[in-house]
């Protein structure tokens, strides 16, 4: 979160790596195989280094707005980095800034438990829905002591011995984030791996939650953006004026003009509403230990708000984008349901309607969101 | 269309051929074969052999609520057979009141060539979106003559030499609805096969049209219904009540149930809507050769609002049923999309735009629509 | 809730009488008087003496269009008049079908303080929103015995030594509905005048509470037709087309058409729900003591989802309309602004999200509504 | 459009300023009487003399959410001041800085009639809708010249000889904007008071007319933020409890909470976009002849983003505000409806639909937004 390292030079990499996406993306969304071959092509762009926050937001939502499977990728492995500094600020390993991080950590879940072994601890137990852990190079995770019952959070190795992946994430979308299980047999965590210890009342680690609803936030507004842009391409190029339109040109049709408008407009004003959230945890973040209780909560509250705008943004507009390009584009070929099918799966992470009730409560009478997994 | 033959003892019949489509509708989705097995499920049931318009209406919403395939298959059987009354009234042949009819018309394709031979005419050419046609026993085909201009309607074997079925309907909805393209290579058409000579001034024949249009919002309001009803099961049955409720179960939700409330309301006045108009639409076609223009316009006016609600009913209850399940009901396993998928394919048929249109053109200055193939 | 007697011509009357309301609708806002002319007018008419079910509702809704202070008025005269009924059904008084009946009721306040006294009772206390107390011949009131606690309904003489009416109500909407506050000392109650004593676990006495939420819902659902109409007269006659249109009415202006069309739609479903909602509550108090729960609890769910979707309808008609017609509609001359100002006052009466909580309830776990005063 | 100067302190003046406007805003719109004292208000707290762009902005708003009225005076005033410098930017006189500007120049009216005389011209005619015209002291005026044709713009003494004030603005909203006709009876316009000649291919001066598209747009926006800090006070200090929420305050009413939620968030993406859109503005202003018609279209395209989302959020909020605040909130005395009066009102200056057009327009193929009065 430091200075903007060539933000133009990182986005024109990321329309690279967007437009190779965005050229396959129908057929490997029907393929649903592991995103390995995508995680490769970030570690090769470079994207994944990336160090500014605006930055890395800019790119996730270029990125995801080709492929909102590899958007989400992005943007959660930029978080997995940046939480190690929640701790203190510990610095990647050399070589570590172009790998794959993913983690470990539903909340939902019963707590993995960690056992203190000589040299450090072992960790066993099963998590669920971890995101792009089975296609990572490295894990951040976290894990109860079994004989404190503190939370600590640690890294490792995704290959290491006792970690298998269950490849049990069959959704109807973002089929190819890899968010299946993962079980921890007796699985090695060197002490110097450990990053620290859950502190519930500190707000500086309390951003960790909120900075994960961001990134969904952002990957909504990018599925809404790529279904526009996709969908403009299809009305440009295909869709046929409709008989008693009265126009020649489907490009001239006054309804699909409005609406294109309509849509438009609303997805602008999501994103800049994502980006001023974006901005306003960026600089909750650079406060480190002294944020104050209250610029957390108002910028949870902003990210709350984000999430339900972006929500309501990327349902509408992934489902309305059919009426702009017609019956024919209903065709399986064109795969054109993964926008809406993604955005309803990615949208249900967790219930919107608490989300709304945070803000309002946080306008109306100030009252902060709790400390949770979720907010 | 006279009097109810046993209304509801036919709904009895209809709930069981739904309960037996809705066991395996989400498999039978993704497999997406053609509807063989479906159509025979209900040549068995006797449902084709309904004769009474409203259980007519009924039973289309019942089957279609359960499979939307199916509804829409049956819906439109029953406009064919209701078709070769239009021109006059001709019986069924007998036994043909148990076999399966489907149509041959998309008016947006060039027309097929009908030429006259000794003792009838010989029909070739291609049309698209022929729903059902290659899974019926009976076509109901219009072309134009070659030597007069005249668009015929008859009726043909669906499996009589020289028809072919070009299985390509591969769209995200209505997998099962067999909506490919059929080719006819001089398909013998005996005389007595001629329903007869389209006369485009004639209010009664101009009924087809709105008819398909009225079974389109019949199977979207089913596809709303359906939805709200597999969604009901699946709360009661699995849903958590989420961390933050307040409440031991996904059933007292405050916001679940709300949104319950509101999407059954809107549900329950689209399908009064559909009904009503279904019940003008039986009124005009009882006036036979009676019909004026004023309630032909009239009663396509009701046709045409029943399907701007029912359009934006079954796509936003489609989709946001899924906020009232929770994230886990987005595995695929339990193929939930397919409601969406449905009604997104299904609602594109004709743009809403012009429905809105002319429900707001008749209403501001009494405009009459023009008869169309859509209208 | 018998025969039809001579709908047709009750709504002939009530055409004549909507006209003449229509005519100075806005003046008579803008003066915002007792609307003791309007209900002499109802009183002429006849329309107070309908004793059909059907043609009471019907009528509500014609004369709602019109002038929604007066339909809601009319609607809850015969409620009123229907609730003696509830009670065991005394029959009027001869000449009193002519009257116009109101009712003092408003579950949130204090209950009235009853006390025996030789040949009956008096009443005391105070009242808040008494609709149509002040301008009524014969007022349905509730109190409560100070001796047995016992909650009695009783009919009076609205002008009995006294009554006192505060003339306090002074709102945005419905500004001609007489709905101040009333007081009573020491108001005396002849034995004969009491209806009966209130059963809190009767499903037939049960009804009152949602009759009136339904003829809330048919107020709604007139106030939206009453707007569209309006509208459609001005975009008609003064609507100029827009420059950029392309077209040279705004009768024909692309998105005039279509927003009259999905507007028109819309109410056209809201009415037949509050209709249909209509017609069940006719059947539920034709079954009188013989109503089980469950009927009961059948209706109240219909009746709230008339008011779910008639309170979204006419909030958002009444709004709308005026995009319909365009800038120079706002002038303070055309009043237009009334519509909205009735809906969203109207509308308010109990909070719509709980009606909605309910509907859900019902649809999804057969959840009674609780009899309370407002369901 | 220079330096911030100053931006917090005018920010805190525009506080007072909105905090005394607040006291007796609904008074005041009861009363509606010319905006005289509103516009000495503005006069002694120095905010028209403001001179940057983005500060203006911000100030329009503050201002607008307090009182529409006067922040709709307040924001065109600064355009006023602003237009002199797309003709090449003529310094104030000294003094005038601290006077109050506004404009005559509705597009839908005939041309005012210049006619050159010694020394200048002299001007005559009609123009309705001249916002602050009567009540101000300095105008921009536009006129044709009636030997060449040419469109000239300049200034006047709003006090002049021959300039009469119609005082005929009567309607639903915005009814202290003193936006009456104006009659010109020959009055002179020195030579020195001319700004220029309109050129209609100038992308510079074609920045007029969407510049007051985003006062609009900023004024949309503090119409919803004033209805909702103004509902927000009611609910926290008025509101009871619904007896069927099991909760003991308004503020923990579930559906409220979320309500609330829902239109922040939107109001906050809303904010945003319109401030996005004036930082565009402010951009493409600072360009000055060099603005080129790309530019030129894609902030047009941005403006009329924020009118579609303004006018969206503007007209819903101010209606569904009432829902959070319960039915009493509906009494006269509190003239909560001015809210959306006046939304309803400004929004419909010119029909949003055309606007949305232009988004998707520029958004599909690139086209420009033509330049007009509009747009």
């Amino acid at each position: 979160m430091t200075s903007t390292d060539g933000r133009q030079e990182w986005l024109t990499v990321a329309d690279e790596v967007a437009a190779a996406l965005r050229a396959d993306a129908a057929e490997r969304d029907r393929a649903g195989a592991e995103p390995v071959a995508e995680v490769a092509a970030l570690r090769r762009s470079g994207l994944l280094a990336i160090t500014d926050w605006g930055t890395q937001q800019a790119v996730t939502r270029v990125v995801g707005a080709a492929d909102a499977n590899v958007g989400h990728l992005l943007g959660y492995h930029y978080l997995q980095v940046w939480r190690r500094w929640l701790f203190g600020g510990a610095p990647l390993d050399e070589g570590d800034d172009h790998l794959f991080w993913a983690g470990v950590s539903n909340p939902l879940d019963a707590a993995l438990a960690l056992t203190p072994v000589a040299g450090g601890f072992e960790v066993s137990g099963r998590k669920t829905f971890a995101t792009g852990a089975s296609v990572a190079d490295r894990l951040v995770v976290s894990a109860t002591r079994v004989d404190t019952d503190e939370k600590v959070t640690f890294t490792l190795d995704a290959r290491a011995d006792g970690i298998t992946y269950a490849g049990d994430w069959d959704n109807i979308g973002q089929r190819l984030t890899a968010s299946g299980g993962v079980r921890f047999d007796n699985v090695r965590v060197p002490a110097e791996r450990v990053l620290g210890v859950h502190d519930a009342a500190s707000p500086r680690q309390s951003l960790a939650a909120i900075a994960f609803q961001l990134v969904l936030a952002q990957v909504y507004v990018a599925l809404a953006e790529g279904a526009l842009a996709e969908a403009a391409r299809y009305t440009r190029g295909t869709t046929r004026p409709w008989f008693l339109s009265g126009v020649d040109a489907a490009t001239a049709d006054p309804y699909i003009l409005a609406a294109y408008g309509e849509l438009v407009a609303d997805v602008e004003a999501a994103g800049l509403l994502a980006d001023h959230a974006a901005a306003a945890l960026g600089e909750a973040s650079d406060r480190g230990d002294d944020l104050t209780a209250d610029q957390r909560a108002a910028t949870a509250a902003l990210i709350s708000s984000a999430k339900v705008v972006s929500t309501r943004v990327a349902n509408q507009t992934t489902s309305r984008v059919f009426e702009l390009c017609g019956a024919r584009a209903t065709a399986a070929a064109h795969g054109f349901d993964r926008f809406w099918r993604n955005a309803r799966t990615l949208t249900l992470h967790d219930p919107v309607a608490y989300k709304a009730r945070e803000v309002g409560a946080y306008f109306l009478t100030g009252e902060h969101a709790p400390f949770t997994g979720y907010s």
